[in-house]
């Protein structure tokens, strides 16, 4: 449909037609006869009763193939302008083939897996009939105890546009010049605008504060990326952001999300947000929400009455708030003839029915899911080259994670554990079966702890067995092996949205387990499954070999055992800093230098920028992350030390795989800025590159540095770079700094 | 002098004259032969050798009287223009009659005992040469690991602006017409402009990052409020604000400090924070930093050589800069004058040595400092109402600090330890020798942390018995006594300027003499002595009763003993929140709503603002404290319930004691604005008033709520009231409500 049909559109809907479009429902709106819900879900949302149904624009998380085939048909049936429904789910890091967390996918540095990894997303959603997914999230997070941590990429802007980049592409497919979204893709939501990764304490949905500085330097560019790479949809936040509530914010939607960063696409509120701005103390009633949100350029309201109720009174004899309607009500309508749905409101859902059958968990998805899976995990210490274990090794396997199939995260909505390939399963692909023994050891979640959980606690595993009689089989199985596989984490139910936790740790009883085993004197292999960086400092100690798997999805096990046995070499590297303890938090790489900074030679120098009782620096940090084989950085070139505006660095690395296994190095660009009106972190990252590198092999990687990258917020805001001397670091990680040199970006009168 | 002459005797001189009055220098340069400085101190600062000793300015942290006058008399033998020195000096909570520690001052919520506080600091610095104090820090704090929140009065703004009223009248006295200030004052000095109780993640020093809001609403107040009152200087804050140090901060010195705020006096830098505009990364050389520090309108460079070595050059042939420099030197001379300086450069000094005595310690500052620490001790506990004891009782006075001087916080310079009361004597003056025995049980500081304490670890006592001798002793003590009594904290080295801890805990051998202790069943009282509030939860399960002494000055040992037998009743309330675990922090009562709070009829609901490992609650709430009696609220009249802007609300609330004890209580009114264009928090501290009842006495309140009280900084930073319904909580703590009611702020147009 071309734009001025789908503006005629448009302008034949009435007020209550053009409102429905805005207005998101759940499933149970269109369970058994849609005729009767007017006593049911209609009555429970408070939705008014005259409200009608086939008003409604769009459905949330209704997935079944069938049931949306027959409900898309029959809501056709009764829509006078024959306006298709949208179907949106989350879908946030896979639709049946589960890949990683998103926290672990960033890990990867390997964003063309991400983008494949979003492509099959999108090809299993496109293939059931979802329209939109709810993804990728791109909230910068420097705070562990935030559950949600899981869905970002990490603390870093230039990995959080990175993914944002990759992952749209992968859903979405390239930017076209009409805005079609061609087949086996959907429409990508780029969330959660803005800063919702920054909440008060860790705790979620907590208010957000932060300088204008901080938010456009560090929170803002991740969004910007999705919206550049052409993202349809936005969503907002729960949060407040200095006191206004991100949903209603018009600054935020208006002027910067709309005029600043060009985004024409329809923005959606986060579940209920509309109805929120009444609990936050912003809006006082539903109809001053309903107002507040439209004015801030809010186009869906998903799952409230608010605007079903409230917008045809506000709009009534408001020519503005009419205007500011219709462009809502136009952005649905063309989001919808972007995704095809006038001509087939059926999209690949009548292909996937015609065919009989699917590319659903199809070997290719599995495949990449596994490839990923190996390039997330993280090697964090592998003390005497324990790893990888030899076949003829015998292990004993313990721990809640030993056999466990719940590792695909809470937000992986179609995941199935039976679909799962769990540790044990993995191991037992390379492992004599006679050489593995495999036992709890602890249970995952404490009884007391349990509770907390409401009524997810249901889906732990019942204890059945006392905790004394789980320990005294792990220390028999421990004592018959040559080598443990300690196998712990936090259940998935601990972290996610939901799952903020003041202590991102071990539970108690997998702490007492791991100072059992680790008190026999055996070499000792950690691997923890988390959806954050958890405070592993005793582990780290206790353990001989320590390997971070977060959520690694649904080919997790068989991932994992190639990593223990070195059918796959670890390349993963960590997109978020590991505290030493609660208190560091937040503990981040790019900090600033402050006045005082606590050098090594101050020693402990009291009026310094530092802790009295724990070091300044985390356990683990950003970027870091080890490999069975050993990499050796030299420096070949650098074009000029003297840099001109439109004049870039160009510089090469050589980099050798000094050790005996072939693998994969992410070598990464740091850049200082060494002094500027407003102060710059000790570092920023800047590029990396990702290679492979057979043993023995050397290779080059080049770089080139741009003005464009020397950029930042001044103090009025604009986006500007400043002469003067910048440091730059090469290096595996953040902290080990292999080279470094210094760069002059001249004035511009001397080049002009 | 008046300003004509004033102005004359600034164009009177040359340039490096100038600049030698906005030199601040230490003691060290004017020891010994002033003469020859030039190859001590001048070198090991950096200064210039040509730079003029007799140019210089001011003084920091000399305070012995014979000294000062030595100096003063020598300095202005060579001075030209006969322009006195300035002695400045670190007179925080009292000079030689040691006051609590500021955070244990507010607790009292008795701002008359505070100004007396400050004025008798001030009395004993008049009399023996002191010019200015660098008194009152108002820094916000909502973070217990920073060391320096025992200077702060907490984090409630109210407090801080009666924090800073009161001691800048008590310091400097009322303001007067003229500006000068009277005999027995002192100028006063208000810090750290701005936010430096605010760094990121507790690390002293460490950037701040807050929105302009944020800052406004509840940081600046406190400054405000201090120059309102007549402080003559403010003091920079070593921070960055939102990445521009604050020190060389042009907007937040020049726009905001001056010109809104209409600050005309001094602005001096801490402690070489001109020079520390490198480290930031924001100047890129002493000669840079110098200009940027002019250019913010910082008139002294407290200790380092920038402005004395680099500011000629910068002036040189730049008329702003020169005229910059001028009102500079003038605000300097102006202060001189008002201090009288320049008709007696020893102000109370030659008083006092022509007297051959002074005021210093007299029986009435004891008095003064015992009233205030007795108001300034919080009861947190008093199961089966333990305390008071009887003179009967049998006392097992137990712990680091049962006979421990050092209780005077470490920026108490001229704070002599052998002056100060200990707890053991304090009871002594209650106890029966042969029912009180007395042993330490444990070291304060276990020996692996010391060494990260530096050079003051020496000052702690040497470890000469084994921990399980002392501990011995201990449970042989508690065996024989009926009561104990168990004094524990952190050293006054843990806390306090570069004292940052990530666990702001009780170190372990006291946590494991307490879990000893009171495995034995007797009665527990607990007394924490802290320069902050500590993570108290385990004790606060132990203990029968627990007391917050902080660091409690002079008399504290006196004070605490009043309270133990009850010739005292506590009547301290908390002003900054006890979290019940790190993992909480920042935790504060004023805090936002969010969309999804977590109401206590959702239980364990996962989609609400919660942990699912800890209550949101803190352990002990901002304004809670007991007493040993109990009392009662009843509201009595509300003027109105419907207001205008101009027409306050009165109302009174009947408060009765109605326990055994005569005590004082502490009725606190708290507002919340239920609806606004920027979120409010749950409650705001708008007022409240200490009254003193016998036992069975009731007592009237009065409250007056004005139009004043309900305004806030709105998106554009406009302050101003919105018309609408709030609601109005008076209780003796922030969650411990006895009476509330509403009340509707009418719309201008109702009312005009």
């Amino acid at each position: 449909m071309d734009d001025k049909l789908l503006y005629e559109k448009l302008d034949s809907l009435s007020v209550q037609e053009k409102i429905g479009q805005l207005v998101q429902l759940t499933g149970d709106f269109f369970e058994g006869d849609i005729d009767t819900v007017v006593t049911g879900p209609l009555k429970k949302l408070g939705l008014n009763p005259s409200y009608n149904i086939y008003n409604t624009g769009s459905i949330l998380n209704v997935t079944d193939p069938e049931k949306m085939i027959r409900l898309q048909t029959k809501y056709l049936e009764h829509s006078a302008h024959q306006i298709p429904l949208l179907f949106m789910a989350d879908i946030i890091y896979g639709y049946r083939t589960i890949f990683p967390i998103p926290l672990a996918q960033a890990c990867s540095w390997n964003f063309e897996q991400i983008e494949r990894a979003a492509a099959i997303s999108a090809r299993e959603c496109y293939e059931e009939g979802t329209h939109v997914t709810f993804s990728p999230m791109v909230d910068i997070v420097r705070d562990p105890r935030w559950g949600r941590v899981m869905e970002s990429p990490g603390e870093d802007t230039l990995l959080a546009r990175k993914y944002a980049e990759s992952t749209v592409a992968g859903i979405q497919g390239r930017k076209t010049r009409s805005g079609a979204v061609p087949a086996d893709k959907i429409a990508a939501c780029v969330k959660h605008f803005a800063a919702y990764g920054a909440p008060v304490a860790g705790r979620e949905y907590n208010a957000v504060d932060m300088s204008e500085h901080t938010l456009r330097e560090y929170y803002l560019p991740g969004y910007q990326a999705a919206i550049e790479a052409g993202a349809k949809l936005v969503m907002t936040a729960f949060n407040t952001l200095n006191g206004i509530p991100a949903t209603g914010n018009e600054w935020l939607n208006r002027d910067v999300l709309r005029r600043e960063m060009n985004f024409d696409g329809v923005l959606i509120s986060d579940y209920a947000a509309i109805e929120e701005l009444i609990m936050h103390g912003y809006a006082e009633d539903e109809a001053a929400a309903a107002k507040l949100a439209l004015l801030a350029g809010v186009d869906v309201d998903m799952k409230t009455a608010v605007y079903a109720n409230q917008l045809e009174k506000i709009i009534s004899g408001n020519e503005h708030m009419l205007e500011l309607l219709n462009e809502a009500v136009y952005r649905v309508l063309k989001l919808k003839n972007d995704l095809g749905l006038f001509e087939d409101p059926f999209r690949g859902l009548q292909e996937t029915v015609r065919r009989g059958s699917s590319s659903i968990l199809a070997d290719e998805h599995k495949q990449a899911a596994l490839s990923l899976a190996e390039e997330s995990v993280v090697l964090l210490k592998n003390e005497h080259e324990l790893l990888p274990l030899s076949p003829q090794t015998k292990i004993a396997l313990i721990g809640p994670y030993a056999e466990e199939n719940s590792t695909l995260g809470i937000w992986a909505i179609k995941g199935n554990e039976a679909d799962t390939i769990n540790l044990k399963t993995g191991l037992l692909k390379h492992a004599d079966p006679a050489r593995l023994s495999v036992c709890r050891g602890a249970y995952m979640v404490p009884l007391d702890e349990r509770e907390a959980l409401g009524k997810y606690a249901d889906k732990l595993p019942a204890e059945t067995v006392g905790e004394e009689e789980l320990l005294e089989e792990a220390i028999r199985n421990a004592d018959e092996a040559d080598v443990i596989v300690l196998a712990l984490g936090e259940s998935i139910y601990q972290s996610g949205e939901g799952g903020s936790r003041t202590n991102p740790a071990l539970p108690e009883p997998q702490l007492k387990l791991l100072r059992e085993l680790s008190g026999l004197g055996k070499p000792l292999a950690v691997i923890v499954y988390s959806g954050r960086p958890l405070i592993l400092t005793e582990v780290a100690e206790k353990a001989d070999a320590l390997i971070q798997a977060w959520y690694p999805g649904t080919m997790g096990g068989e991932a994992l055992a190639n990593i223990l046995y070195g059918k796959a070499n670890p390349s993963g590297k960590l997109t978020m800093t590991f505290p030493r303890c609660v208190g560091q938090i937040p503990v981040h790489y790019n900090e600033l230098n402050t006045g005082r900074p606590n050098l090594p030679e101050n020693g402990s120098y009291r009026f310094a920028s530092r802790y009295i009782d724990e070091a300044n620096e985390p356990l683990y940090p950003f970027g870091y992350g080890k490999s069975y084989t050993s990499f050796a950085y030299s420096l070949l070139s650098v074009s000029r030390k003297e840099m001109k505006r439109n004049e870039p660095i160009e510089f090469s690395v050589a980099v050798s795989n000094t050790g005996s296994y072939d693998g994969k190095e992410t070598v990464q660009l740091y850049i200082r800025d060494k002094f500027a009106s407003v102060a710059r972190p000790v570092k920023v990252l800047k590029d990396f590159q990702k290679i492979f590198l057979r043993s023995g092999e050397t290779g080059t990687v080049q770089f080139t540095i741009r003005e464009e990258m020397l950029k930042f917020y001044g103090s009025n805001m604009e986006y500007k770079s400043e002469p003067g001397e910048f440091e730059v670091y090469i290096g595996p990680s953040s902290q080990d700094i292999s080279l470094s040199f210094s760069f002059v970006l001249l004035p511009e009168e001397e080049h002009e």
